[in-house]
């Protein structure tokens, strides 16, 4: 008997291949295993196709909110969520796919911001020497280290996670006190997500709402959240400081052996300078993501694996990274971790090791990372209703700007890739033509005609010059614009989990009220429910207020730029042309 | 039995469908009948295509200098000369297929400049009343009207022409003096040309040579050819003047029945504006091809059948006639002539009709125009060595300008192409985009993103108009640069014909020494045969040094004014960034 499978949501086929799907109806399965994903099978209507593996169940399962699909095969552009969907957890994917190396860590954006990638062996080539601790190792092909024992989900979850043939999942601090087996521990009986990969769950939302979560929190630890003109907004760094990231240098080590790329960091707050690689980076990236699960961590440059020592290559990931730092430095929460500030500031390669060990044994993450969440006296409890639109307000918002960001950017790329190729072409035709016809022009032997052959001479090599200029331009300009949407792109992607954490901690302010109203719950537990939601509620929106204000800060600051490279442009192609001009006057 | 046919020259085949011929091979015809100047038929390799009809003989005939192919079928285009075929008379081309309607005109260049189709009905439309006389009739589609009887070649030339329905070669004054029909006439005994339709005889330049020329020149008349510091010259024209054309205007005659365009002409020397419409234009053309057979004669915009009284149409004639007039205006001998002032200054409608006859009437035309000619005291003989070297310098010149030509009026003309499509599609689609992602930043209802959204919609519409900016501009540099270039077509397409009327000359010279070592000619008449000569080489060159004067005069003019209309065009694109740059600022 063939395999069948019923849907759990509905599906809408929206590429070549792909079959829709109606809730409920029955399918017979081509093969019980994905491809990253998506699985085959035939529909009730007969049409065979492709769906994703999410949306169906071969066995028993609470359905959940449904799952986004995974990206149209061949195709991992982030623009290619389905319409509509940045509800559903996006780090459900990685776990669901970690076959693929993509574990725990958000979908990569489209324009080159594909993070923790196996195939950049940077992390093959050990960094300081082979004395690594356990906490060292690097985990598999991941792109952290985790220390303790891994937590095997296989078989625990729903039905249609069993496709995963492993599981990198870190241990969250909830994960050895809230997991799934251990159901009666504390104190709250307002039931649990099911689902083990939502944000809400993964991000320690849940366990904090519970009332789950617990940790010393010192002063210096922290965040306190503050009522501004707009709404909540993160309060601002003190110490605001900047970070210069100069060009990189190729360095080498066991006599040449080992080669790698070392970037001179120079933070503004110590002016003491320090020498990090892109593994550093990326280790940094990693402990931020698992520490703070409602900030959006800037992106890093992808990994990759050949022509890492390529100019063009390392330019780029330069500016990625200058980028991901302003980001890092604007954030009030990033700024202060404690992670980045080693990283920014530790220049002895012990201590180095110590503060990394520090960090990772840091159990202010997760759900604890609320903990460390104070609201300013005399803030106001939010009005769910009110959060709610607000999010409602700003992931129509992102879905637009993603949307206009993928837009502007394939169209930068397609203008900047013209006129290297045919805006060139065209004016040095013209060039090579005007260039042509002085040379035909030079056989009269009319010494009346020497100076108009001079001139046009020079008006040709001006116009093949003036190509050279259009093909060179994009570097000035559209390339420092593509750089910047896709620092946004990342942005925008890391959204959809920031929601759903807030989502998630509203359901279960709902249940909690309702469990009340059944009497199966205290009225003081549901009220210390609701005060932590608001707590997140007030991060959410804080985190939203920030994106906000370094966008517009961003794309102020970008746009002039390229109007001024444009402007610089044009003037220097006048310019030009004003020279071939003058050499009529004498012609 | 099949028709056959014996190739007289090699004729490599160039485009698709054509075969290539041998000297003296032996092929099939498919037809007698020529289709533009091309017969069908199998060569000896049994290839079946297109050759140049000319190239073949049917019957006995003497074996002259290989005529040029016609035109590619399909492609009129003057660039299809063959490489080299420059000697060969042009007007042979003409007269060899008049039912296409090319009589006794030159060969259309590629831009735009075809005179005298019968198509433009111009001419069916009478131009003063039905009281024209028998000297005004046109004759059938051709371009002007000549006066006296017909002189039927047919038969009469070699056996390649016979292809040639019927001739309208008008009566020139040597076509009863010195035709082959009444060899025994005249004093020479140096042979005459067997080619009827050679430059060389059809201009009179044989007949002057020969001393068949005879007219009453009177001072009026006299044209002098001075020695200036580059060679021979023109005298300049001691009374210079401009003429002006206006925009033109639509008329109607007979209760609005019949419409054309009239162009207000504004002469400096009479200050008295005329009104002429495009047929006045045509029949002075042809009067003064007639008349000067070593003058390049600017070549009048091509007729067109339909969309005569479109804007763009008559905007383009209109360019046209000003550039022949700027040429007409600037040439020694041209501006003088009698035809061209009454086409001038005439302004009464008898007085334009009595005119007219006259003209038509002059006989100082062909080879008695040569009479009109007188050489400045004192000018020495040219050396026939050195003017034979300047004509091949010359003749390599046109060659290698009108391939300059050609590929810069392409160039040019893809370039405005691109500009109206991609130059404009890519900067409107960056300006979409722009627009795109601010519309979408208007989502976000923040107070402080007002000014950026605003600056960005600002940045949208800027680079839209830029892109419409592109698109408009081909109109005010390239276009122009087209419409120079079709001009110069034209004149290098005239002079292959004077080349060869000199060429001839030159040759008679060398018979005629010839004949007199052998006794067969006396020394005084082989003298006056190279004075003769002498006197058109004289003209011959000085009207190669006018072209070169007008040719770099116009430029050198026309590539300021290109430039300056792209500085201006590029100042434009600057400013409307800086407007755009300018919003940010209180963003």
């Amino acid at each position: 008997m063939a395999l069948r499978a019923r849907a759990i949501y509905d599906f809408r086929a929206e590429n070549p291949g792909e079959v829709s799907l109606r809730e409920s109806e029955v399918l017979s399965l081509c093969s019980e295993q994905d491809i990253e994903g998506w699985l085959e099978g035939v529909n009730s209507r007969g049409e065979r196709g492709l769906f994703p593996a999410s949306y169906v169940e071969v066995v028993r399962g609470e359905p959940a909110a449904p799952p986004p699909p995974p990206p149209a095969l061949g195709d991992s552009r982030y623009a290619n969520l389905p319409t509509g969907g940045y509800e559903p957890a996006q780090p459900f994917q990685s776990v669901a796919a970690p076959h693929l190396g993509l574990a725990f860590q958000p979908r990569a954006p489209s324009l080159g911001y594909q993070t923790s990638q196996p195939s950049d062996d940077d992390w093959d080539d050990e960094w300081d020497d082979s004395s690594s601790t356990a906490a060292e190792e690097p985990a598999g092909p991941t792109c952290g280290t985790y220390s303790g024992g891994y937590h095997d989900y296989e078989g625990s979850g729903s039905s249609r996670f069993r496709l995963s043939t492993r599981s990198d999942l870190p241990p969250g601090p909830y994960s050895t006190s809230a997991s799934s087996q251990a159901p009666g521990k504390g104190s709250a009986t307002v039931s649990r997500n099911l689902n083990r990969f939502s944000a809400f769950v993964k991000s320690g939302g849940e366990a904090f709402v519970l009332g789950e979560a617990a940790g010393f929190v010192r002063d210096g630890d922290k965040l306190c959240l503050v009522q501004g003109p707009d709404g909540p907004e993160w309060q601002e760094n003190p110490y605001p400081f900047r970070c210069n990231i100069d060009e990189p240098t190729k360095q080498t080590k066991f006599k040449g052996i080992k080669s790698y790329i070392s970037y001179r960091l120079l933070p503004s707050h110590t002016g003491l300078q320090v020498h990090r690689r892109y593994k550093h980076f990326d280790w940094l990236y990693a402990r931020l993501l698992y520490k703070f699960p409602v900030v959006s961590v800037p992106r890093i440059p992808e990994k990759q694996a050949t022509g890492r020592f390529e100019e063009d290559f390392i330019s780029k990931r330069r500016k990625g990274l200058v980028w991901w730092m302003d980001h890092m430095c604007s954030h009030p929460v990033l700024a202060r971790c404690d992670a980045f500030q080693h990283f920014l500031t530790c220049t002895d390669d012990k201590a180095w090791k110590q503060g990394k060990r520090k960090c990772e044994r840091d159990d202010l993450v997760g759900a604890n990372f609320f903990l460390t969440l104070s609201l300013s006296p005399g803030s106001p409890v939010l009005d769910p209703h009110d959060v709610d639109g607000r999010l409602d307000g700003f992931k129509a918002f992102t879905k637009r700007m993603d949307e206009g960001v993928l837009l502007l950017s394939q169209t930068a790329g397609e203008f900047a890739r013209k006129q290297a190729s045919g805006f060139k072409k065209e004016y040095q035709k013209v060039g090579l033509a005007v260039r042509g016809l002085g040379q035909a022009f030079e056989m009269d032997h009319m010494a009346f005609s020497a100076g108009l052959n001079r001139a046009m001479a020079f008006t040709g090599e001006a116009y093949e010059a003036i190509g050279e200029m259009f093909a060179e331009q994009p570097r000035q300009d559209l390339d420092p614009i593509m750089d910047l949407l896709a620092v946004y792109q990342g942005h925008l992607a890391n959204f959809p989990d920031i929601i759903h954490v807030q989502r998630g901690s509203l359901t279960k302010v709902r249940e909690s009220k309702k469990q009340v109203e059944e009497g199966k719950l205290e009225l003081q537990k549901a009220s210390e429910i609701q005060e932590r939601c608001n707590v997140i509620s007030y991060a959410t929106l804080a985190e939203i207020h920030h994106f906000h204000k370094i966008r517009v800060r961003d794309f102020k600051s970008q746009m002039q730029h390229f109007l001024q490279q444009q402007i610089c442009f044009f003037q220097k192609v006048t310019l030009k042309l004003e020279e071939a001009l003058q050499k009529y006057d004498v012609a």
